[in-house]
């Protein structure tokens, strides 16, 4: 399953190593400016190679749009955008054509598909996450004009907070042939009340199976979340004024549907699979082998992560926004 | 949305002092036993009223099949499942009419739709749960059939996991005229390897957006969850051997689909909003007024969670379990 | 897939000698007045027993509501109806328990499920459309707060028509033990333009689908239709006037969007396959014998399929109409 | 809506003058070889230029395929198809910029969108069937691995059904500076019994609507179709022998689901809207105004359609096939 939404539906397609990756957007409102250049920025934040602590693959990634403008302006019909794959170092996996990476989709799509694309992951690549984002930057446009902002923020890599420390844990984990993961915040302002659905359209399910979509990341919560286990209702409950809330411990969503205020997701993001350190795995054979994950990678997702998570959220709240309409 | 699922789709409807609640399952294998008697149990652990715990609305909440069941087996046709609403004491409910709960759906409801159905909390309250869980009962029959076996238990209510000390919790809290949450775990054992769809329909994503879509869930975090955080990924991944893995902390997803490993979930559920304490709140014409939620409410909504998120989960695996079938 | 519909959709299920059949109807805007009596009309449409002309299983089929109303308003919230079997006479079908009937589903449900529920037909039984009838009323009369109005007309049975030839056909073939085929025309009057989505979501091709999965159907065309094979484009093309256009060789739709002309619709109803007259057919153990189909059928489906045509008419521009409103 | 198919899923994209055209498929079965000389055959049957008979607009309509391939054989991941555009002359089109084509989609789309890419038709062109033909060629290999074959052929052009009068008719059109339209009906041999799916997955409803969204198709019929209006039960119902059936009126679907017999279905198709000969349409001021439609048109596009309308049975057919496997 490749397309997602149900109003704004995106279809993503392609794979690490193959000619292109990219994706369909189907369901945009017609009369809306759209470029190259509103696209283009929203991929640069995703690309690797632009600091010592991504990957150094180094793409330029540059997006073609194929269809769906007429003179600068959406014509409600689909949008095809594609990047075309540059920078492939397809030896570089050679080593992993008949070995599972621990931690990553080799096994598992061994054994769904009987057939894998080994070059860089194939489709489980990160890079599949560039006709998400290159799909968000749409949404991001969208409901820019309309008065939402969607912004991410790290806030803990491996447990720690500050921007130094942060990176010095990076480095030191690279040295070390190994990866580190994180935390990451994305937060809404300006979405109105009524979005999402009940019973099974709740906007913090969508944005739950969105989120938890994302290669590498491992839990979702909204508003306080966990900790909401260790409090009393009297606590957690966010009274009512004259003109909105006192407090903010639902995350912006209410019984499914946004209240007005700020909507707050937090992911956990796993420490990077590929790791130069050896480490035991299987290969297709069946038999027990030793694996050290050569190539480019990157030792913490997590900054590369932020601009997926706000595209993920765009596309959730743009195609809500659109299910609302409906209604109105 | 009141539909989930696309093999094993279910449709729920009705509300808390409406006539009925029920499910509509469509895509139900045919030839399979089913009669009352699989549905009503997990009915029955769902069902208020069987503990002081609990809330002392009475209703014995019994199941009937209107269709798709003939001399004894399922035909390939929809199974329809009721359950007609006794218990009701909608003037109970006379005081809220007017005025937003605080933690409740009230005031997202009435800003969606422009009217409510404030008895009981109408389609936002717990009661709708029965359809989820009439229908995940026979996707539980399914999966047993399969070999798989699904099971929740609480981790944790308000900070304590011993029995004991969640009881005191729940009554002090009761006593208090306050509520309390807690964390449940999921289980599954025995599924196969290959459930779950790159790159829209990964079996955490599924699982994700069907445990945040159970009312009071604000976290969902999947084997490690959120402590990967805080983790090198020498050990967060999976070493493999000859027959499996020698840990889990994957909680038996890799890139969005089942490894054969046990999958793990943990939910966040938060205390019920419903409190006799008085606490600030809104009415409908916009007045801050106070409010005492009166009626008869679960001061922990944790142990009557866990039967839910069994079903919603079996629900997620039958479904994957069909989408599989087509690919063999 | 017992669904239709993107954004009015519903769901149906029951059987012909189950205990009820009903439809659930999700997405009824909220705030409509909506009560039984504005339902029952239409389904007393298509009840049968009701002339000498139809079949003679009398059973009032009243309506039930469970849900989705609050103090006579729609919320939003699903829309349950459903209709008790009453008259059912399931020993009339001990005959066919084993044997298929020409024309039916007997031997099609045979090999697709392994288990039939024979009993009238089961799901396959023309009592299915009850569902469909019940949500289109609900359609209908939202169509007509918008200016729209749906109406079906008998064209043609067995050749003929003049109501009196038609009558007479119908007893003739009665008496003959045979039954007779014809022709029904569905027009919408009063549609805005814009309804319909290029590529795969055309008006015209979600009418043909709607119409052609109505039991007994087996054309169906819009505006000329077939006729178009032996004309010339200037014939056939609609010029444009100020307001609108001279002819309606398109019957309303213009690459799949309706241009704001009355939408015309026609569909060949086959002979009900019921017929006393001997066949030959097959058991379920292989073997060929002989039926003669007893019971109470109609000698002629073509008046009951009227209301269920404009009944799926009216799903069809309801959804559309809900679909349109999120480009506005 | 772009997408079609729940199984084998296909989402279309492209303007006549836009980048490019394609077709992305989701759904496809791993391990079935195929390459670029598996689909271009049916691409050049449906290519213009071919024939005096057909538009002059002369392009090599060749695939590319992006993504879901790898060393020859499918992987699972979307397989992505697009053919670049080439022999634009979009200044042919600056007459239609502002005038409404009778019998176009030019005045419904304007209607619709408020905005429109007039060169060529833009969305609605004919060449938007590029993306269903190139994925039908797909589902077609893989119905052939499965033993059934789709053909189609024109049984009627402007009433004749000799070949030589067909081309007479055509050639004489053109020279009037008209079109004509004709009959086309496509046959499918080899299906097993089971397809399709009670009450709203009729293949029959399936097949229909995917007929009539072929541009320029007016009416559907299967089997017997419009002329069981005028037959008796007993002459149209197909009795049963030992290993089958004693004649086809129903055109191998009963009760919506596939009997193992041929599946025959008959498209009507219109004369080419656009024709040389001056016709009286509107701009988009509301001018009344005068209109020959010049650039390079199909006098009949019946020819063409027969592949389109071959691919979008065996679409409905594939589609059907992988939902029968999750039933068995």
């Amino acid at each position: 399953m490749n397309s997602f939404g149900r109003n704004f539906r995106i279809t993503s397609f392609g794979e690490s190593h193959g000619a292109a990756v990219g994706v369909i957007i189907d369901g945009c409102p017609a009369g809306m400016k759209l470029a190259v250049q509103d696209i283009q920025p929203l991929l640069d934040q995703r690309r690797p190679g632009t600091s010592p602590l991504t990957s150094s693959r180094n793409e330029m990634d540059r997006v073609e749009i194929l269809s769906g403008i007429f003179e600068g302006k959406t014509t409600g019909a689909p949008i095809a955008l594609i990047v075309r794959n540059e920078n492939q170092n397809s030896k570089d996996y050679e080593e992993i054509r008949e070995k599972f990476r621990p931690g990553h989709a080799d096994f598992t799509y061994q054994e769904k598909y009987g057939i894998r694309d080994h070059r860089g992951g194939g489709r489980s690549s990160g890079r599949e996450t560039i006709g998400r984002v290159a799909a968000g930057a749409v949404a991001l446009m969208y409901l820019s004009e309309h008065g939402i902002t969607v912004t991410g923020k790290i806030l803990l890599v491996h447990g720690k907070s500050n921007p130094d420390e942060i990176e010095r844990e990076i480095c030191s984990a690279k040295e070390a042939g190994d990866s580190v993961g994180g935390i990451v915040e994305i937060t809404a302002v300006g979405c109105p009340s009524g979005l999402g659905d009940p019973v099974f359209g709740k906007l913090d399910a969508l944005i739950a199976g969105a989120m938890m979509g994302i290669g590498a990341v491992k839990g979702v919560e909204i508003g306080d979340g966990f900790a909401v286990s260790g409090k009393f209702g009297s606590e957690n409950n966010d009274p009512m004024t004259r003109d909105g809330f006192m407090s903010n411990h639902a995350g912006g969503i209410l019984g499914g549907i946004s209240s007005g205020q700020d909507i707050v997701v937090r992911i956990a993001v796993k420490p990077t699979p590929s790791i130069a350190r050896i480490q035991q795995t299987r290969d297709i054979h069946g038999n027990v082998v030793e694996i050290s994950v050569g190539g480019r990678h990157d030792p913490c997702i997590v900054p590369r992560i932020v601009p997926v998570a706000e595209a993920m959220l765009a596309l959730v709240l743009m195609d809500c926004m659109l299910e609302q309409a409906k209604r109105q």
